[in-house]
């Protein structure tokens, strides 16, 4: 029996402040035909990512805000179970821009990525072969340049684009990674798990003395992706020519513009000739496929890790979008839609 | 009769706010024998620069600060008055780091620059083919990498750095070059003598809509001489894959670290892919050579427009710093020590 109804996710308000659940609003409207041309996509999983908070609040000025009623942007992992297009068949498998929703009718267009390699879980296409891991290839591939034995400093340590980033880079010879995190369950597994040299709590009391003592040297690359408040604090600690990612702003995101904090450490650009600059990945999307092959050659060589929460069911999207801004667990956050056939 | 005192001035006391000349001191003492190897500088004229006052302040970290005590840095024509160095003979000129002194002995390291070409005034290589010429040069050439077409906007634009960088990214087919500049006299000439296609005042009321309106299509280059408030004030309006280049922070150096204005508005760096980066331009030093005979050309052309202000004797280089803070007046501010022989 084919569908015949569209189960998805929509902005019930404006957000201010820290997300939750209320926020969103599960809708069900009649599934339209496929037409020549498009083919039909069943979500098998949908990611939760933190950037999408950016345009959920009113007069997000730098990103276009989403409309009330819209649906939820997000990554996919979907299968073809309808094709009238040359290209997709029946069966197929792929990671796509499907937002919250059960079920999407594409043309073709757009964010579509055929899984090819079987070999890795399909999770994986939307975690650390998807948007972050993407994110963190060419933050430090493009962005950063990272060169052989130099100095890299992550923040939001044991999140999905901060472990992935930490790992590439030691996979890349860098001469040393470390990691920032909050709490002592995220740094021991940034150490011990994703191999970082080593990694301490931001909410510490003496962060500038840990970050002297662990980085002496001091930082060529910083990947940020937490917000000005951190970046101002590490400035200090860049050498010169030093590189830094904005990646994310996970802490600056549920604050209004005006209420943000700022860096004012800027003189040190000048004095150390910093560059830093912001990224968003599907500018690299031509590179995606390659940077694919890499790392899925990583992953199955036992160099990749990562770590995954899982949510059953599509309206269960909202609460582990709120939890990736307040829960204390971590993890790349994955919400199963259905199962694969 | 040769010389047998050395008169110079040395920080008094380290500034907090603005400098004043009682910040200063002057000093006489013996001139030391030219030994073998040395040669003997008799200075002609020095700049006051902007960029000196991020030194002269107690826990000035971003930056070694200078002792009390120390001659003031900062950049002189002078010519040779005695020599018993290998590659200097008496008669030759040069533009050099001599600070604020009267005579200088030099062992031929450091910042030595031949003065070849006599056919642009002398002060003129302190200026327009000196650090803020150079500055301007490098900074729209390796640090901005403009491109013919782009839209260029300059802060501080009446000043040495940003008079000069408007003319050389026109030059080098921006799009579309604009100034920011403190009141109408600064704005008019900017604008008439310098051929920008717009400037206007900082100060004006609506900044949000005379910058809107006179760049509808946005900013791809900052090239920013103020400071982290004037800054954050244009990120909104910066096209995608724009670029600042901090070539000074005029705006910020009298105001202690902690009290300095913030960037806010990050969040533009991820959606509009910006890059920021400071420069020192001794870093392109190498460079000089090429970039001062071809910006002489353009002056030997009409090309290039500058503005200078004489001060009269080494004892005034306190009070023509201090100018560069508070005075109306606008150029470059020139030190007359002594007349060429």
């Amino acid at each position: 029996m084919p569908p015949t109804t569209l189960r998805r996710i929509v902005l019930a308000r404006q957000i201010e402040g820290a997300p939750s659940p209320d926020h969103f609003r599960l809708e069900e409207t009649p599934l339209p035909q496929v037409e020549e041309g498009q083919f039909l996509i069943r979500t098998l999983m949908v990611s939760v990512d933190p950037g999408t908070r950016s345009r959920l609040s009113a007069g997000a000025s730098y990103a276009a805000p989403l409309a009330v009623g819209a649906v939820i942007d997000g990554f996919a992992v979907g299968e073809v179970i309808e094709s009238r297009h040359p290209k997709w068949a029946v069966g197929d498998r792929l990671a796509c821009g499907a937002g919250w929703a059960d079920h999407t009718i594409s043309d073709g267009r757009g964010f579509l990525s055929k899984i090819t390699d079987a070999r890795v879980p399909l999770s994986v296409w939307i975690g650390v072969l998807g948007v972050p891991g993407m994110t963190s290839y060419f933050g430090l591939k493009r962005v950063a340049q990272l060169k052989p034995g130099e100095r890299v400093l992550i923040t939001s340590a044991a999140g999905p684009v901060g472990a992935t980033a930490g790992q590439l880079a030691k996979a890349w010879g860098a001469g040393q990674v470390v990691g920032i995190a909050g709490g002592a369950d995220k740094c021991a597994w940034v150490r011990d798990a994703c191999g970082f040299e080593g990694c301490f709590d931001y909410k510490a009391p003496d962060f500038d003395g840990q970050l002297g003592a662990i980085m002496p040297e001091g930082v060529d690359v910083l990947f940020d992706n937490v917000g000005n408040a951190m970046i101002d604090r590490i400035l200090p600690f860049m050498r010169k020519g030093g590189r830094i990612v904005i990646s994310g702003q996970v802490g600056d995101y549920n604050t209004p513009h005006d209420q943000r904090p700022g860096l004012k450490n800027t003189a040190y650009f000048i004095a150390n000739r910093l560059r830093m600059e912001g990224l968003v990945v599907f500018d690299d999307i031509r590179g995606f496929a390659a940077a694919q092959t890499e790392m899925a050659e990583m992953i199955l060589a036992g160099q990749l890790q990562w770590r995954e929460i899982f949510y059953d069911g599509l309206e269960a999207a909202p609460r582990a979008f709120a939890d990736l801004f307040s829960a204390a667990d971590f993890g790349r956050r994955i919400v199963k839609v259905a199962e694969p056939t």
